[in-house]
């Protein structure tokens, strides 16, 4: 690194800002990597030292093996040395969890400290607590690392876009989902196999049910509509479809209309005033930059009036993309930057039932290939006013069992169930249908 | 828009920040609109209210038939009331222009007004007068609008990638050479063609050699090379081509390889301590999100240490997406956001020459279809050390003239200029070899 030559303005520096770390684990080595290594870039950028004055962790031996040696002093054992530590002026809760992570951020703001934490289950279970307690404590609580690593996707809906109205906000937020429909699409495998994969290459856990059910997704969206929406949802309020069904076959489905699949995350302020927040694989047109967000990558992408589509991509995971968004709110809270109040408790946005869900939407069907069949599955489709947009049947086998798939115009998820139940008794369908929505993003004319 | 429910919790609040325009045209309307739409939106979000107390036209008398009527009172003729109105905390300088934009912001910084200003030219040629004047001033000097629109560019460096060490940023920067590039690449248009079409539809100029020569992406870039590695070049000091003379086959070749052309610009902080910038028709993997980056739209992309690589897509002009980072910026100018100090001036970054850019390159030439002639093409490139990775002729046309294209190993610029020079004046090569780098972004498996 070259040296810095840039310093700020103001004479006399304000005096170092500290920092007491809860947690040392893969994000908190990098935030503390990270502080070192850039020492004083950060305080020539920022106008001010960051200094580590604690480092709390559950076993101080095994941290101290693992962490460089000049932090070793200031190790100390449990999380309450950095909520309480008399010189930290920031609590950094990189512990992961919820219970001590919550008495964790609440001790610390109590005792009149900033939070900075990359807990997005700790934030979406418990936002409504923490926030309020930020309030009464008139201190910031930093969460950018929370959403989608380093893509600052908090700063620009609080800040970059803090003029415009958002009205929807759309991300693939889980890089394992991600990689593993890369990997089904890409090579036709299979869920299991691209799964094994994935957990082969270290993009999946060894118990990977919060990635593949959709509850990491679903931990981030719900903090975005807190952000974007105001909106304040449960994480049972809204759809929830994992990945765990998804069968490569409808890969090659989407594409016969020219869309991909991916694990969207979606929350999006409908006229009414409710936010309808879902997280399902979904169709989009693979002309759209967000088509090609690949492997573990992530993409989270903002409508508003006024900016019109804009979208944001990056590294959404690992130790060190999290640490530099960990560190650059520690910045901002050295900065003194206003954006990082939380807002005051208004009237919450109410959520949309998951059956009032409304979107375009793939219909596939298992069906006997005779004359009729389509007739009668129009036929229930039309009798909850779900109108059709394309159809098609990939083989001809007639008197056997076949595909269809059909895209259809937007509807409700309520109507495209109950049109899903009827045509499940027909006599010649079997098995259930597969529904996923279709978002249309607008898609400039691409030119690859 | 639903009624706003937050409210920060400070109280009283500060009084309104008033605001002064220079210039009402597309982008001045469009921030005028926003502010007076948006009012209670960003009362709430920034902690106070943004009033307008003065819109300076050069024209009252035609700006007051295209201006929303409650703007009508507060017209004057003439900039120098924006930049020196006893109200105004802040000037928004949005005439375009240099000499009196110039002159403007001079006289607002001396006047004690803060600055906002969308005008990249002006900051590009005259930015090291600007940001001293500023730096005396102790104001900011706002400039997010400047660089591609409502991409958060400007902020996104300053302040999410602050504690990070950005070694590259490279963006599609100028939506006329994109849309000409892609309608190019899709429907396989000539130049003049799809120069044509961008001017029948809004998204060229009657006089286009602004963007398709390709200052005004040479402009952005300086000015980003400025912001994140406090180079200072002049604009002749780097290698800028134009789409002038791209011809629609280059697309086809380049697509053989997997690669889509896009006109990027390019700032990268060499091992060196130098800064190598450039502008040109670039070769990006086809699978990377960049490449899907399609009509009048821009992306920018930065690669950093602790981050890896990120991008901002969005719309990169246009008067509501320009007024929506220009608002941004006001915001964050009446919120007091430490990150727009401009750092002091230190020792520049010195530029890279434009024969030691480096890159891998394509090459593509025309000769005669006869033995031995690849051997001297191959002996020119080895006698100024360049090494083929791939060398692909499209037709066999014994004894006749055919197109050659090569994929070169990285070197410099010089050397590939010496020797496309020298295979000039082999006996069976026919005029002017074209060059173009090659950027190899990371690319995830795409899986679309």
């Amino acid at each position: 690194m070259q040296p810095e030559q840039t310093e700020l303005d103001s004479a006399p520096p304000p005096p170092p800002i500290k920092v007491a770390l809860a947690g040392a684990g893969v994000v908190g080595a990098g935030v503390l990597r990270l502080l070192s290594r850039h020492a004083e870039i950060i305080a020539a950028r920022c106008g001010r030292r960051i200094e580590v004055c604690a480092v709390a962790v559950r076993d101080v031996n095994r941290a101290r093996k693992r962490l460089p040696p000049e932090f070793a002093p200031l190790l100390a054992e449990g999380w309450r040395h950095a909520a309480a530590h008399p010189e930290a002026d920031i609590t950094a809760e990189l512990m992961g969890g919820e219970t001590d992570a919550r008495e964790c951020v609440i001790a610390a703001l109590k005792n009149g400290k900033a939070v900075a934490t990359a807990n997005k289950a700790l934030l979406a279970s418990r936002g409504d607590e923490i926030f309020a307690a930020a309030r009464a404590a008139k201190k910031p609580v930093a969460f950018e690392a929370a959403v989608a690593g380093c893509i600052p996707a908090v700063k620009t809906l609080r800040e970059a876009l803090a003029a415009d109205d958002v009205y929807e906000v759309a991300g693939i937020i889980n890089g394992t989902c991600n990689y593993i429909l890369s990997a089904m699409t890409r090579e036709g495998r299979t869920f299991a196999d691209a799964l094994a994969d994935a957990q082969a290459r270290g993009y999946a856990e060894a118990d990977p049910s919060l990635d593949i059910d959709g509850a990491d997704s679903a931990h981030k969206i719900a903090l975005i509509a807190r952000l974007a929406f105001n909106a304040r949802p449960s994480l049972g309020e809204f759809l929830t479809t994992g990945l765990r069904d998804f069968d490569p076959r409808d890969v090659r489905y989407a594409a016969h209309f020219g869309f991909c699949v991916k694990m969207l995350a979606q929350a999006r302020r409908e006229k009414c005033g409710g936010v309808a927040i879902s997280v399902q694989p979904t169709l989009l047109a693979r002309a759209h930059p967000m088509a090609a967000v690949g492997g573990a990558m992530n993409a989270i992408l903002a409508r508003s009036v006024f900016a019109g589509e804009t979208m944001y991509y990056g590294a959404g995971a690992g130790g060190d993309p999290t640490a530099a968004a960990v560190v650059a709110d520690l910045m901002d809270i050295a900065r003194g930057n206003g954006a990082l109040q939380m807002p005051r408790d208004g009237i919450a946005s109410p959520p949309v039932a998951p059956s009032d869900f409304r979107a375009p939407h793939f219909l596939r069907l298992r069906a006997l290939d005779k004359p009729g069949v389509l007739a009668e599955i129009a036929g229930a489709l039309a009798a909850q006013r779900i109108s059709i947009e394309a159809i098609h049947q990939h083989e001809s086998a007639p008197g056997k069992q076949v595909d269809i798939v059909m895209l259809l115009h937007e509807n409700s998820r309520g109507r495209m169930d109950a049109a899903a139940a009827a045509i499940k008794n027909l006599e010649t369908v079997f098995g259930d249908a597969v529904i996923m929505p279709i978002q249309r993003f607008d898609t400039p004319p691409a030119g690859r």
